[in-house]
């Protein structure tokens, strides 16, 4: 069901990239992977970025070369992709619920017995069906306790009851306790500097209580895993977290990048793009062949990576633009534009291809391996 | 780069599909197809159901062996999958623009010379460029002059544009002048019936007088085709049209259903669904396993299709609903819920497969075969 066709060949200007397309500029994503590998190293953490944001098999081993010890996902068919991919170590920083797609998990864990496949956890319930599903299957799984430090969306309430999991997941040989899933979600966005690092912070002070009383109560705690684009320094200089998880700090989007800057954090620069035609036009109103399809909303449309011309409107296919001034380029039919995304992880997954571009030009294509991995 | 796990198997029960799964409600479905082709039929015009909200093959030659006279669809890509998979008439009802799509575009067409193949134009120069790469590429093309009846996206801005492209196209001996795209786009979610019907009318009103001003001037202008699910019955009972593009109306959303009823008007009920399960519980909070990832947003966030709950936030993988009073189903982990989404369009673009359900069974798994067709 994917498309076999390729929007451009390496050696290509980017004029003759076929449109809409997904665009990586090179330069930006290799500083940003470096400028994130060298803070948490300073930090004294591990990167494991979140596969979910770009689902590229591509990417993330660039990101291991240089120096992430793996990925996380968020789901099965991912981490069949990034295991069959030859990642050797994947986490899934979510529960997974149902016999159907425990067994799913189950045969995968088996089949890459050589790789580390983990998981997250927040009900007991699913723990023990997890450990009798793992034994049909002849399997093992790295379990994490999920501790909800203020997003509310999953995870145990509280440190006890981490504990109370902790304990649960001990008594069933088939899981292996890991430690905590610790990410504030919720965090990631606060736009103001205080917030979001007072959010990091109570996440980290709530994850580390939990650790101390899993640790007291004789259970292994090793490893510590959370924080994401917006809060990874104050994650990583927690003393709490022992590898942070941020996925978009590689592409950027115009919503991390309304984030106020913290003079103190190394900051991220946009390198995924939608490259549009105008395919029709007529005075000040320019509409280009990218859409609802190209890029998600759920932040907003997509923006002109240019000045002078604002979005009006956007459907399916299309995105009409309007001139604000004249500060802007000249439009004609046939003419390219650059937008940038609004939320890269739904946008990426829009696209099969990845065109990877370096001083205008076209280097690779890379697939979007884990394009449409819902299961 | 698509998935190979199917989510289901023809004969399971619902509550055995894996999610976040698209369901198809068959017996709505039908129902939906063979109110718009009785409503059409009656109003004698032919139905050309609009592809692009369904992606699928299967979908695509039900609604002709229903009396649909084949598909429209956007895309180039969205063509090879309907001319690839038997549909025998296709008309593309926008622009294509740039060497690359022309050369595809009538690579397609010679690939499929003994089946129609349209599409849509605005720009002189763009007809000149089709003209000449048609003859490279020994392709001939139908050519529909498409008008612009209030959307202002695309389109000629007047009838005495219309003419004076019609007689362009006239000029060149590879494309077939076959009449006028008028697609009352902004039209369709008009929510008043008085407004609804008005911009209907009026489109219909400028439609008619180009089609006048062709047919003057010594041109053909054999089809008038147009209109949407929101405003199908005035277009086909205007005297205009020859033929309707309805797309939503079989699968149907939330947005279209918040048009105002109009009681002369046949209406179409939901026949698609995003099933998701819970994954997560803590008290009156359930976390689904469905979110940007299974549903677009732009027309807001899928809606639980039963009462009692509300969606608090969304993000890539999840939704979280909060209980709104007692009317609503107990929820616990693992069990299933159906959501409604909001634009069928982009939502059926997420996903590889239909699950075809009837009575509460899986009856049969369709591919979405042009899912992510965007070049």
């Amino acid at each position: 069901m994917s498309s076999h066709w390729m929007p451009a060949q390496p050696g290509e200007a980017m004029v003759d990239i076929d449109t809409p397309a997904l665009l990586l500029d090179l330069d930006c994503f290799d500083a940003n992977v470096e400028r994130m590998m060298a803070a948490a190293a300073a930090a004294g953490v591990r990167v494991r970025p979140h596969a979910k944001s770009h689902k590229s098999l591509q990417i993330a081993h660039r990101q291991i070369a240089a120096g992430a010890i793996g990925v996380c996902c968020q789901k099965i068919g991912e981490a069949e992709v990034f295991l069959g991919g030859g990642i050797r170590d994947v986490l899934i920083t979510n529960e997974i619920v149902g016999l159907r797609k425990l067994h799913r998990l189950a045969q995968l864990a088996k089949l890459f017995s050589g790789a580390r496949l983990g998981v997250c956890v927040d009900d007991v319930g699913v723990v023990r069906q997890m450990s009798l599903i793992c034994a049909e299957e002849d399997a093992e799984l790295d379990v994490y306790v999920e501790l909800d430090v203020g997003q509310n969306r999953a995870g145990v309430a509280t440190p006890e009851e981490a504990v109370e999991l902790a304990r649960e997941v001990m008594r069933h040989p088939r899981l292996t306790l890991m430690g905590l899933q610790a990410y504030a979600g919720s965090a990631q966005h606060r736009r103001g500097v205080p917030e979001r690092r007072d959010a990091a912070s109570r996440a980290a002070a709530k994850a580390k209580q939990a650790r101390a009383l899993i640790r007291e109560a004789g259970l292994p705690c090793e490893i510590v895993t959370g924080g994401g684009t917006g809060t990874y320094l104050y994650d990583a200089r927690s003393e709490v977290y022992d590898e942070i998880q941020p996925g978009s700090f590689a592409l950027m989007d115009f919503d991390y990048a309304r984030n106020e800057h913290d003079a103190d954090v190394p900051q991220f620069d946009h390198a995924l793009f939608v490259l549009a035609t105008v395919m029709s036009m007529r005075g000040d109103r320019v509409t280009l062949d990218a859409g609802l399809k190209a890029f998600s909303t759920d932040c907003g449309p997509a923006r002109p990576a240019f000045a002078g011309w604002q979005v009006r409107s956007v459907s399916d296919e299309h995105t009409v633009l309007t001139r604000v001034d004249d500060s802007g380029p000249e439009m004609r039919i046939g003419a390219k534009a650059l937008l940038v995304p609004g939320h890269c992880d739904p946008t990426v997954n829009l696209h099969d291809w990845i065109v990877a571009v370096r001083k205008g030009k076209v280097e690779n294509i890379w697939g979007v391996d884990a394009r449409g991995a819902v299961f």
